[in-house]
Protein backbone atom coordinates (compact mmCIF):
# COMPACT_ATOMS: atom_id res chain seq x y z
CA UNK A 1 0.00 0.00 0.00
CA UNK A 2 1.79 3.37 -1.07
CA UNK A 3 1.94 5.80 1.89
CA UNK A 4 2.34 9.43 1.38
CA UNK A 5 4.35 11.20 4.40
CA UNK A 6 4.63 14.84 5.28
CA UNK A 7 7.92 15.84 6.31
CA UNK A 8 9.30 19.06 7.95
CA UNK A 9 12.25 20.18 8.10
CA UNK A 10 15.35 22.46 9.11
CA UNK A 11 18.51 22.58 8.01
CA UNK A 12 21.41 24.46 8.23
CA UNK A 13 22.26 25.32 4.43
CA UNK A 14 26.05 26.94 4.49
CA UNK A 15 27.80 23.99 4.06
CA UNK A 16 24.95 22.56 0.80
CA UNK A 17 24.65 23.43 -2.46
CA UNK A 18 21.30 23.92 -2.20
CA UNK A 19 18.11 22.12 -1.89
CA UNK A 20 18.20 20.56 -5.84
CA UNK A 21 19.99 17.01 -6.04
CA UNK A 22 22.73 18.04 -8.15
CA UNK A 23 25.58 15.50 -9.33
CA UNK A 24 28.63 15.52 -7.24
CA UNK A 25 27.31 18.26 -5.12
CA UNK A 26 26.17 18.10 -1.28
CA UNK A 27 22.48 19.01 -1.32
CA UNK A 28 20.15 18.85 1.19
CA UNK A 29 17.69 16.82 -1.18
CA UNK A 30 20.28 14.32 -2.18
CA UNK A 31 21.32 14.39 1.55
CA UNK A 32 17.85 13.20 2.93
CA UNK A 33 17.23 10.64 0.29
CA UNK A 34 20.85 9.30 0.81
CA UNK A 35 19.56 8.97 4.63
CA UNK A 36 16.30 7.10 3.50
CA UNK A 37 17.77 4.83 1.62
CA UNK A 38 20.45 3.95 4.12
CA UNK A 39 17.95 3.79 6.76
CA UNK A 40 15.26 1.99 5.41
CA UNK A 41 16.63 0.77 2.48
CA UNK A 42 13.72 2.35 0.08
CA UNK A 43 14.60 4.58 -2.96
CA UNK A 44 12.30 7.88 -2.78
CA UNK A 45 11.60 10.86 -4.28
CA UNK A 46 11.77 13.80 -1.53
CA UNK A 47 9.91 16.51 -3.19
CA UNK A 48 10.57 19.87 -1.72
CA UNK A 49 8.02 22.84 -1.10
CA UNK A 50 11.04 25.20 -3.09
CA UNK A 51 13.95 24.86 -3.82
CA UNK A 52 16.29 26.82 -1.34
CA UNK A 53 19.47 28.08 -2.84
CA UNK A 54 22.98 27.36 -1.98
CA UNK A 55 23.53 29.07 1.63
CA UNK A 56 20.02 29.74 2.41
CA UNK A 57 18.15 28.13 5.70
CA UNK A 58 14.86 26.53 7.01
CA UNK A 59 13.48 26.44 9.75
CA UNK A 60 10.47 24.79 8.30
CA UNK A 61 10.67 23.54 5.10
CA UNK A 62 8.01 20.63 4.17
CA UNK A 63 8.70 17.99 1.89
CA UNK A 64 6.43 15.25 0.68
CA UNK A 65 7.56 11.43 -0.18
CA UNK A 66 6.32 8.33 -1.62
CA UNK A 67 6.60 5.24 0.22
CA UNK A 68 5.34 1.43 -1.99
CA UNK A 69 5.56 -0.30 1.22
CA UNK A 70 6.02 1.68 4.88
CA UNK A 71 4.72 -0.79 7.85
CA UNK A 72 5.73 1.36 10.94
CA UNK A 73 4.89 4.42 12.10
CA UNK A 74 5.82 8.32 11.27
CA UNK A 75 7.72 8.33 14.33
CA UNK A 76 9.70 5.57 13.49
CA UNK A 77 10.66 6.84 10.17
CA UNK A 78 11.65 9.99 11.53
CA UNK A 79 14.42 7.96 13.93
CA UNK A 80 15.31 5.99 11.09
CA UNK A 81 15.87 9.32 8.75
CA UNK A 82 17.49 11.50 11.46
CA UNK A 83 19.92 9.05 12.21
CA UNK A 84 21.80 9.15 9.08
CA UNK A 85 21.54 12.79 8.74
CA UNK A 86 24.34 15.63 9.71
CA UNK A 87 23.91 17.31 12.37
CA UNK A 88 23.14 20.19 10.27
CA UNK A 89 20.27 19.01 9.13
CA UNK A 90 16.98 17.68 10.96
CA UNK A 91 13.33 16.38 10.25
CA UNK A 92 11.39 17.88 12.90
CA UNK A 93 8.25 15.64 12.23
CA UNK A 94 7.31 12.90 10.06
CA UNK A 95 3.03 12.69 9.64
CA UNK A 96 0.88 10.51 7.43
CA UNK A 97 -0.49 12.78 4.82
CA UNK A 98 -3.63 11.95 2.41
CA UNK A 99 -2.14 9.76 -0.54
CA UNK A 100 -2.01 12.96 -3.48
CA UNK A 101 -0.13 15.31 -0.81
CA UNK A 102 2.13 16.79 -2.94
CA UNK A 103 4.56 20.08 -1.54
CA UNK A 104 4.75 22.05 -4.22
CA UNK A 105 1.61 21.84 -5.65
CA UNK A 106 -0.37 21.88 -2.88
CA UNK A 107 1.29 24.69 -0.79
CA UNK A 108 -0.68 28.43 -0.59
CA UNK A 109 1.85 30.34 1.33
CA UNK A 110 5.14 31.23 2.40
CA UNK A 111 7.05 32.76 5.52
CA UNK A 112 10.21 33.84 4.73
CA UNK A 113 12.79 35.04 7.82
CA UNK A 114 15.68 36.85 6.75
CA UNK A 115 18.03 37.88 9.42
CA UNK A 116 20.39 41.07 9.78
CA UNK A 117 23.00 42.34 12.33
CA UNK A 118 24.01 46.19 11.80
CA UNK A 119 27.77 45.79 13.45
CA UNK A 120 31.12 47.61 11.87
CA UNK A 121 33.13 44.46 13.72
CA UNK A 122 33.02 40.87 12.49
CA UNK A 123 31.12 38.48 14.22
CA UNK A 124 32.33 34.83 13.90
CA UNK A 125 29.21 33.45 15.28
CA UNK A 126 26.69 35.09 13.68
CA UNK A 127 28.04 35.43 10.30
CA UNK A 128 26.66 31.78 8.71
CA UNK A 129 23.41 33.18 10.05
CA UNK A 130 23.30 36.50 9.17
CA UNK A 131 23.80 39.60 6.54
CA UNK A 132 26.17 42.09 8.09
CA UNK A 133 25.58 45.69 7.92
CA UNK A 134 28.55 47.44 8.57
CA UNK A 135 26.86 51.24 8.65
CA UNK A 136 23.47 52.10 10.91
CA UNK A 137 20.50 51.85 9.32
CA UNK A 138 17.65 54.24 10.06
CA UNK A 139 15.12 51.41 11.07
CA UNK A 140 11.88 53.80 11.13
CA UNK A 141 12.64 54.28 7.49
CA UNK A 142 12.81 50.39 6.70
CA UNK A 143 9.35 49.78 8.60
CA UNK A 144 7.43 52.55 6.96
CA UNK A 145 9.06 50.96 3.55
CA UNK A 146 8.57 47.20 4.42
CA UNK A 147 4.38 48.20 4.53
CA UNK A 148 4.33 49.31 1.07
CA UNK A 149 5.15 45.85 -0.34
CA UNK A 150 2.26 44.14 1.48
CA UNK A 151 -0.14 43.70 -1.39
CA UNK A 152 -1.62 41.84 -4.36
CA UNK A 153 0.01 43.08 -7.16
CA UNK A 154 3.00 42.92 -9.93
CA UNK A 155 6.63 41.90 -8.26
CA UNK A 156 8.36 41.77 -11.07
CA UNK A 157 11.05 44.70 -9.91
CA UNK A 158 12.11 41.74 -7.15
CA UNK A 159 12.48 39.05 -9.88
CA UNK A 160 15.52 38.24 -10.48
CA UNK A 161 16.42 37.20 -14.08
CA UNK A 162 16.65 33.27 -15.00
CA UNK A 163 13.24 32.15 -14.00
CA UNK A 164 10.13 32.10 -16.07
CA UNK A 165 6.75 31.72 -14.30
CA UNK A 166 3.10 31.85 -16.24
CA UNK A 167 2.96 35.27 -13.88
CA UNK A 168 4.86 37.76 -11.89
CA UNK A 169 1.55 38.89 -9.77
CA UNK A 170 1.56 37.59 -6.30
CA UNK A 171 -0.50 38.55 -3.12
CA UNK A 172 2.19 39.49 -0.57
CA UNK A 173 -0.01 38.96 2.93
CA UNK A 174 3.06 40.17 5.56
CA UNK A 175 6.62 42.27 5.58
CA UNK A 176 7.44 43.51 8.52
CA UNK A 177 11.04 44.77 10.01
CA UNK A 178 11.57 42.95 13.65
CA UNK A 179 13.92 44.77 15.75
CA UNK A 180 15.70 42.87 18.60
CA UNK A 181 14.91 43.94 21.99
CA UNK A 182 18.52 43.88 22.17
CA UNK A 183 18.91 45.90 19.44
CA UNK A 184 21.47 48.50 20.80
CA UNK A 185 23.71 45.58 21.82
CA UNK A 186 23.40 42.89 19.30
CA UNK A 187 21.90 45.08 16.16
CA UNK A 188 19.78 42.36 15.00
CA UNK A 189 16.84 42.86 12.43
CA UNK A 190 14.87 40.52 10.88
CA UNK A 191 12.85 41.31 8.06
CA UNK A 192 9.91 38.51 7.69
CA UNK A 193 7.34 38.50 4.25
CA UNK A 194 4.50 36.20 4.15
CA UNK A 195 3.32 35.79 0.26
CA UNK A 196 1.05 33.25 -1.52
CA UNK A 197 4.03 32.71 -3.65
CA UNK A 198 7.56 33.64 -4.62
CA UNK A 199 9.42 34.82 -7.96
CA UNK A 200 13.03 33.92 -7.92
CA UNK A 201 15.44 35.35 -5.56
CA UNK A 202 12.15 37.76 -4.34
CA UNK A 203 12.29 38.07 -0.78
CA UNK A 204 16.33 38.55 -0.94
CA UNK A 205 15.53 41.53 -3.44
CA UNK A 206 12.86 43.19 -1.29
CA UNK A 207 15.62 42.84 1.87
CA UNK A 208 18.13 44.25 -0.54
CA UNK A 209 15.77 47.66 -1.47
CA UNK A 210 14.76 48.09 2.18
CA UNK A 211 18.43 48.34 3.05
CA UNK A 212 18.84 51.03 0.43
CA UNK A 213 16.30 52.96 2.13
CA UNK A 214 17.99 52.30 5.38
CA UNK A 215 20.90 53.56 4.49
CA UNK A 216 19.28 56.77 3.00
CA UNK A 217 19.84 56.26 0.05
CA UNK A 218 16.30 56.60 -0.99
CA UNK A 219 13.15 57.42 0.60
CA UNK A 220 10.62 54.82 1.55
CA UNK A 221 8.09 55.64 -0.97
CA UNK A 222 11.11 55.33 -3.78
CA UNK A 223 9.11 51.16 -2.94
CA UNK A 224 6.25 52.48 -4.49
CA UNK A 225 7.85 53.80 -7.77
CA UNK A 226 10.06 50.39 -7.85
CA UNK A 227 6.84 48.24 -7.65
CA UNK A 228 4.85 50.61 -10.25
CA UNK A 229 7.50 50.74 -12.88
CA UNK A 230 7.80 46.54 -12.74
CA UNK A 231 11.51 46.98 -13.92
CA UNK A 232 14.43 44.87 -11.88
CA UNK A 233 17.04 47.36 -12.35
CA UNK A 234 15.51 49.94 -10.27
CA UNK A 235 15.27 47.90 -6.93
CA UNK A 236 18.31 47.46 -4.45
CA UNK A 237 20.88 44.70 -4.77
CA UNK A 238 19.71 40.99 -3.72
CA UNK A 239 20.88 40.93 -0.25
CA UNK A 240 23.76 37.59 0.69
CA UNK A 241 21.78 34.01 0.99
CA UNK A 242 23.24 33.30 4.21
CA UNK A 243 20.51 35.75 5.98
CA UNK A 244 17.44 33.52 4.90
CA UNK A 245 15.32 31.07 5.96
CA UNK A 246 12.21 29.27 4.54
CA UNK A 247 10.56 29.77 7.88
CA UNK A 248 6.92 28.04 7.11
CA UNK A 249 5.20 26.29 4.26
CA UNK A 250 1.41 26.59 4.06
CA UNK A 251 -1.03 24.57 3.02
CA UNK A 252 -5.21 24.21 2.09
CA UNK A 253 -7.18 23.95 4.93
CA UNK A 254 -7.29 19.86 6.14
CA UNK A 255 -3.58 19.28 5.75
CA UNK A 256 -1.43 21.04 7.67
CA UNK A 257 1.98 19.96 8.06
CA UNK A 258 3.18 20.48 11.74
CA UNK A 259 5.64 23.43 12.12
CA UNK A 260 9.03 23.85 13.91
CA UNK B 1 61.92 50.32 18.62
CA UNK B 2 60.19 47.49 20.07
CA UNK B 3 56.54 47.56 20.96
CA UNK B 4 54.43 45.28 22.48
CA UNK B 5 50.61 45.01 21.99
CA UNK B 6 47.61 43.12 23.58
CA UNK B 7 45.16 41.53 20.88
CA UNK B 8 41.99 40.63 21.79
CA UNK B 9 40.34 38.20 20.01
CA UNK B 10 36.82 35.93 19.51
CA UNK B 11 36.98 32.70 17.35
CA UNK B 12 34.53 29.81 16.45
CA UNK B 13 37.05 27.31 16.64
CA UNK B 14 34.65 24.56 15.14
CA UNK B 15 37.17 23.97 12.27
CA UNK B 16 40.10 24.91 14.13
CA UNK B 17 42.50 22.24 15.48
CA UNK B 18 42.34 24.52 18.99
CA UNK B 19 44.98 27.62 19.81
CA UNK B 20 48.13 26.20 19.12
CA UNK B 21 50.06 25.92 16.01
CA UNK B 22 50.75 22.14 14.68
CA UNK B 23 52.48 21.40 11.63
CA UNK B 24 49.34 20.21 8.35
CA UNK B 25 46.80 21.55 11.06
CA UNK B 26 44.60 25.01 10.61
CA UNK B 27 44.94 26.45 14.72
CA UNK B 28 43.89 30.08 15.71
CA UNK B 29 47.49 30.96 16.69
CA UNK B 30 48.96 30.01 13.11
CA UNK B 31 45.96 31.52 11.41
CA UNK B 32 46.82 34.92 12.95
CA UNK B 33 50.60 34.86 12.82
CA UNK B 34 49.81 33.78 8.95
CA UNK B 35 47.34 37.12 8.86
CA UNK B 36 50.01 39.13 10.53
CA UNK B 37 52.60 37.98 7.91
CA UNK B 38 50.70 38.52 5.06
CA UNK B 39 49.09 42.18 6.09
CA UNK B 40 52.32 43.28 7.57
CA UNK B 41 55.33 41.52 6.51
CA UNK B 42 56.54 40.62 9.98
CA UNK B 43 57.23 36.98 11.46
CA UNK B 44 55.39 37.68 14.77
CA UNK B 45 54.67 34.67 17.54
CA UNK B 46 51.18 35.13 19.33
CA UNK B 47 51.58 34.49 22.73
CA UNK B 48 47.70 33.51 23.25
CA UNK B 49 46.64 33.63 27.54
CA UNK B 50 46.02 29.86 27.34
CA UNK B 51 45.64 27.11 24.51
CA UNK B 52 41.89 26.17 23.76
CA UNK B 53 41.20 22.60 22.71
CA UNK B 54 39.80 21.83 19.30
CA UNK B 55 36.59 23.03 19.28
CA UNK B 56 36.65 25.27 22.18
CA UNK B 57 35.97 29.08 21.31
CA UNK B 58 36.36 32.38 22.33
CA UNK B 59 34.83 35.63 22.80
CA UNK B 60 37.78 37.34 24.29
CA UNK B 61 41.03 35.67 23.96
CA UNK B 62 43.89 37.69 24.80
CA UNK B 63 47.16 37.09 23.09
CA UNK B 64 50.54 39.76 23.62
CA UNK B 65 52.86 40.28 20.10
CA UNK B 66 55.62 42.54 20.05
CA UNK B 67 56.72 44.01 16.82
CA UNK B 68 60.40 45.19 16.07
CA UNK B 69 59.41 47.82 13.96
CA UNK B 70 55.73 48.84 14.01
CA UNK B 71 55.30 53.12 13.17
CA UNK B 72 51.28 52.69 12.28
CA UNK B 73 48.75 53.09 14.86
CA UNK B 74 47.23 49.93 16.97
CA UNK B 75 43.91 50.33 14.97
CA UNK B 76 45.80 50.25 11.51
CA UNK B 77 47.56 46.84 12.66
CA UNK B 78 44.11 45.75 13.92
CA UNK B 79 42.34 46.68 10.46
CA UNK B 80 45.76 44.68 8.89
CA UNK B 81 44.94 41.72 10.30
CA UNK B 82 41.35 41.63 10.03
CA UNK B 83 41.78 42.22 6.24
CA UNK B 84 43.51 38.48 6.16
CA UNK B 85 41.42 36.54 9.15
CA UNK B 86 38.98 34.62 7.79
CA UNK B 87 35.07 35.17 8.81
CA UNK B 88 35.69 32.45 12.24
CA UNK B 89 37.97 34.89 13.89
CA UNK B 90 37.95 38.49 14.45
CA UNK B 91 40.86 40.63 15.82
CA UNK B 92 38.05 42.38 18.68
CA UNK B 93 40.67 45.21 19.86
CA UNK B 94 44.32 45.82 19.33
CA UNK B 95 46.50 48.16 22.74
CA UNK B 96 49.97 49.01 23.07
CA UNK B 97 51.05 47.20 26.01
CA UNK B 98 53.73 48.12 28.55
CA UNK B 99 57.02 46.34 26.75
CA UNK B 100 57.01 43.33 28.96
CA UNK B 101 53.34 42.56 28.36
CA UNK B 102 53.01 38.80 28.26
CA UNK B 103 49.20 37.49 27.65
CA UNK B 104 50.07 34.03 30.03
CA UNK B 105 52.55 35.33 32.41
CA UNK B 106 50.84 38.29 33.85
CA UNK B 107 46.90 36.39 33.25
CA UNK B 108 45.91 36.77 37.00
CA UNK B 109 42.58 34.82 36.20
CA UNK B 110 40.06 33.94 33.64
CA UNK B 111 36.03 33.57 33.12
CA UNK B 112 34.92 30.83 30.99
CA UNK B 113 31.20 30.21 29.78
CA UNK B 114 30.14 26.81 29.01
CA UNK B 115 26.88 26.75 26.69
CA UNK B 116 24.55 24.08 26.89
CA UNK B 117 20.46 23.17 25.48
CA UNK B 118 18.05 20.70 27.08
CA UNK B 119 16.23 19.64 23.90
CA UNK B 120 14.87 16.23 22.67
CA UNK B 121 15.79 16.97 19.11
CA UNK B 122 18.93 17.76 17.17
CA UNK B 123 18.94 21.47 16.83
CA UNK B 124 20.89 22.62 13.34
CA UNK B 125 21.73 26.08 14.33
CA UNK B 126 23.43 25.42 17.53
CA UNK B 127 25.02 22.38 17.80
CA UNK B 128 28.03 24.34 17.00
CA UNK B 129 27.56 26.53 20.46
CA UNK B 130 26.17 24.17 22.57
CA UNK B 131 26.20 20.88 23.98
CA UNK B 132 22.57 19.27 23.78
CA UNK B 133 21.50 17.45 26.87
CA UNK B 134 18.74 14.86 25.57
CA UNK B 135 16.64 14.49 29.26
CA UNK B 136 15.34 17.23 31.24
CA UNK B 137 17.23 18.41 33.62
CA UNK B 138 16.86 19.29 37.47
CA UNK B 139 18.09 22.87 37.11
CA UNK B 140 17.58 23.88 40.85
CA UNK B 141 19.76 21.22 41.60
CA UNK B 142 22.38 22.13 39.50
CA UNK B 143 22.18 25.59 41.03
CA UNK B 144 23.36 24.26 44.16
CA UNK B 145 25.96 22.26 42.72
CA UNK B 146 27.72 24.88 41.23
CA UNK B 147 27.81 27.12 44.49
CA UNK B 148 29.68 24.10 46.16
CA UNK B 149 32.88 24.36 43.24
CA UNK B 150 33.50 28.25 44.75
CA UNK B 151 36.31 27.87 46.96
CA UNK B 152 39.96 28.20 47.28
CA UNK B 153 41.01 24.48 47.38
CA UNK B 154 42.37 21.17 45.66
CA UNK B 155 40.58 20.98 42.15
CA UNK B 156 42.47 17.61 41.39
CA UNK B 157 39.43 15.69 40.84
CA UNK B 158 38.41 18.36 37.72
CA UNK B 159 42.46 18.01 36.27
CA UNK B 160 42.20 15.36 33.24
CA UNK B 161 45.64 13.67 32.97
CA UNK B 162 48.03 14.56 30.97
CA UNK B 163 48.70 18.16 32.40
CA UNK B 164 51.42 18.51 35.34
CA UNK B 165 51.12 21.45 37.25
CA UNK B 166 53.08 22.16 40.27
CA UNK B 167 49.56 22.77 42.19
CA UNK B 168 46.11 21.72 41.81
CA UNK B 169 45.09 24.28 44.20
CA UNK B 170 43.45 27.06 42.49
CA UNK B 171 40.77 29.48 43.68
CA UNK B 172 37.11 29.33 41.96
CA UNK B 173 36.09 32.73 42.94
CA UNK B 174 32.64 32.38 40.55
CA UNK B 175 30.55 28.98 39.23
CA UNK B 176 27.24 29.54 38.22
CA UNK B 177 24.49 28.56 36.29
CA UNK B 178 22.39 31.09 34.17
CA UNK B 179 18.98 30.52 32.75
CA UNK B 180 18.10 31.74 29.73
CA UNK B 181 15.00 33.73 30.32
CA UNK B 182 13.43 31.95 27.07
CA UNK B 183 14.46 28.53 28.58
CA UNK B 184 11.34 26.76 28.68
CA UNK B 185 10.99 27.16 24.98
CA UNK B 186 14.80 27.19 23.99
CA UNK B 187 16.49 25.02 26.60
CA UNK B 188 19.35 27.22 26.86
CA UNK B 189 21.60 27.11 29.94
CA UNK B 190 24.96 28.39 30.25
CA UNK B 191 27.93 27.62 33.47
CA UNK B 192 29.97 30.55 33.55
CA UNK B 193 32.86 29.83 35.91
CA UNK B 194 35.93 31.91 36.94
CA UNK B 195 39.04 31.99 38.75
CA UNK B 196 42.26 32.91 38.96
CA UNK B 197 43.86 29.72 36.85
CA UNK B 198 42.42 26.27 35.63
CA UNK B 199 43.53 22.66 35.38
CA UNK B 200 43.69 20.99 32.22
CA UNK B 201 39.67 20.35 31.16
CA UNK B 202 38.96 21.82 34.10
CA UNK B 203 35.82 23.67 33.44
CA UNK B 204 34.05 20.83 31.30
CA UNK B 205 34.75 18.42 34.15
CA UNK B 206 33.10 20.75 36.18
CA UNK B 207 29.92 21.12 33.95
CA UNK B 208 30.11 17.19 33.42
CA UNK B 209 29.44 16.90 37.20
CA UNK B 210 27.16 19.56 37.25
CA UNK B 211 25.50 17.64 34.44
CA UNK B 212 25.29 14.51 36.64
CA UNK B 213 23.64 16.08 39.17
CA UNK B 214 20.69 17.83 37.22
CA UNK B 215 20.08 14.04 35.99
CA UNK B 216 19.49 12.86 39.46
CA UNK B 217 22.48 10.48 39.26
CA UNK B 218 23.86 12.69 42.38
CA UNK B 219 22.87 14.86 44.95
CA UNK B 220 24.44 18.56 45.18
CA UNK B 221 26.35 17.56 48.08
CA UNK B 222 28.36 15.02 45.84
CA UNK B 223 30.44 17.62 44.67
CA UNK B 224 31.93 18.20 48.30
CA UNK B 225 32.71 14.97 48.51
CA UNK B 226 34.22 14.37 44.97
CA UNK B 227 35.81 17.85 45.69
CA UNK B 228 37.31 16.15 48.96
CA UNK B 229 38.43 13.06 47.68
CA UNK B 230 40.89 14.53 45.26
CA UNK B 231 40.14 11.26 42.84
CA UNK B 232 39.87 12.34 39.04
CA UNK B 233 38.20 9.24 38.66
CA UNK B 234 34.89 10.50 41.04
CA UNK B 235 33.89 12.96 39.00
CA UNK B 236 31.47 13.46 36.06
CA UNK B 237 32.38 12.85 32.17
CA UNK B 238 34.39 15.81 30.63
CA UNK B 239 31.51 17.70 28.75
CA UNK B 240 32.49 17.76 25.17
CA UNK B 241 34.55 20.93 23.21
CA UNK B 242 31.71 22.71 21.57
CA UNK B 243 29.62 24.47 24.45
CA UNK B 244 32.80 26.01 25.94
CA UNK B 245 34.04 29.36 25.41
CA UNK B 246 36.90 31.57 26.99
CA UNK B 247 34.86 34.27 27.60
CA UNK B 248 37.08 37.34 29.70
CA UNK B 249 41.38 36.85 30.46
CA UNK B 250 42.07 39.22 33.83
CA UNK B 251 45.41 41.10 34.27
CA UNK B 252 46.86 43.10 36.92
CA UNK B 253 45.81 45.91 38.08
CA UNK B 254 47.49 48.63 35.58
CA UNK B 255 46.47 47.48 32.12
CA UNK B 256 43.84 45.59 31.33
CA UNK B 257 42.86 44.76 27.46
CA UNK B 258 40.17 45.69 26.30
CA UNK B 259 37.17 42.88 26.48
CA UNK B 260 34.76 42.30 23.62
Amino acid sequence: MTRTFALTIAYDGTDFAGWQVQPGQETIQGTLQSAIKKSTGHDVNVTGSGRTDAGVHALGQVASCRFANWTASPLALLKAINSRLPETVVVVSVQDAPTDFHAIRDAIGKRYRYQIQVRHQRDPFEHRYRWRLRRDVDVAAMIKAAAKVIGHRDFSSFESAGAARKTSVRHVRDCQVIVADDYRTTGHLAIEVEANGFLYNMVRNIVGTLVEVGYGKQPPEWVDHVLDRQDRTLAGQAAPPQGLFLKEVYYQPGFQPQSC
